[in-house]
């Protein structure tokens, strides 16, 4: 059996999560809570020395860390239905679409930096707030930059099924509404994601329906 | 002929750099000085909406960016020597590493994100360096641990070739020892790092080797 170990709220373990509900994956969940500070327990940390969600225990009893190597694994253990295009210029883009989110956006705003900005740099709830929007609005506008100019854009982020790149857009974007960012500016990205989660595969993976939420 | 767009300073231009010479590719190169603000001008911004560097321009004239897209491009269309092994479980390791850098020691401490902490947190000159070498402790006591308890673990990151993990690790350890991080609590890093810099693909790549470079 597979099994996750995630956190419903963690956008990285959200993004597993539907990777592994568009293979049409049987798995389990145990749940690691980021608030209670469960990552940094020994248990956890046997699992991920980062500290962190998600992890992945495959059937075989392997556990794989960072939840793009994750997708990426998934992709390629189990190629039907694809997450990334065949040709190599488009996996190319999708990957970029990828990790704009990944590498650009949610390292600045996951918990264990907003947390550091206030316990070690002593920021309130509005330099938080300032910070967090902030690196949604620089991410956001590129993205949708990228989304409205580049051809390979349809009713998802590249052709018309769902890839890596609508995989970790559409938990970013549930994290940018929970921190009530204006979004207003990026029609595009709305578009996809709504176009996202009328599929049950997203609908399923979302936090409010995981077993760890309240 | 293949461009590549960077900076001789940048980690992420530095990646690229990397894995075009271990492949054996000939690429011409135009700087873009991201302390000038080159990156945000039009015609940057019409290669990489982003305003960052690495952009690739292929062969082909496409135009590539975020440099674990662009890297993996390079090795899906030249795949000798490959940058990541044959084994799905193996890769996913290799990408696992790979990420520990990029998507979560490079994004916090890169230009941008420490020109905002100044300009816009108010961050002093202490700050900023505690900053920096806060998230580099954090990333390689992590890679430190993954690199010591794992097996694939040889003279590289993973095995007796360099891959993807390596390609990450290299420029994120320049980039510490240019803020003069503590790095003597991981031997294996500067092991793995040492026998990356004997070899004449890492050596070419290096900052101080680049035409931009003062």
């Amino acid at each position: 059996m597979t099994t996750l170990y995630g956190y419903f709220r963690s956008s990285a373990a959200y993004r597993v999560r539907i990777a592994l509900n568009l293979k049409g994956i049987d798995y389990d969940q145990s749940p690691v809570n980021l608030v209670k500070g469960e990552q940094r327990e020994a248990a956890n940390l046997g699992r991920n020395p980062q500290g962190m969600v998600p992890s992945l225990v495959t059937d075989a009893g392997v556990t794989l860390t960072q939840s793009l190597a994750i997708c990426e694994y998934i992709d390629e253990r189990y190629p039907d239905p694809p997450l990334l295009p065949a040709d190599v210029t488009e996996r190319a883009r999708v990957r970029a679409l990828a990790q704009v989110v990944a590498c650009e956006i949610h390292p600045l705003n996951n918990l264990r930096v907003l947390k550091h900005l206030v316990g070690e740099l002593g920021a309130d709830d509005e330099t938080k707030l300032a910070w967090y929007r902030h690196w949604i609005a620089e991410g956001f506008q590129a993205l949708e930059s990228l989304l409205t100019s580049e051809a390979g854009t349809d009713d998802f982020c590249h052709g018309d099924t769902p890839t890596l790149a609508d995989i970790c857009l559409v938990p970013q974007v549930y994290n940018a509404e929970r921190f009530e960012c204006d979004l207003s500016a990026y029609p595009t990205i709305q578009r996809i994601v709504a176009n996202c989660r009328a599929l049950p595969a997203f609908r399923q993976a979302a936090p409010e329906a995981q077993p760890d939420a309240p």
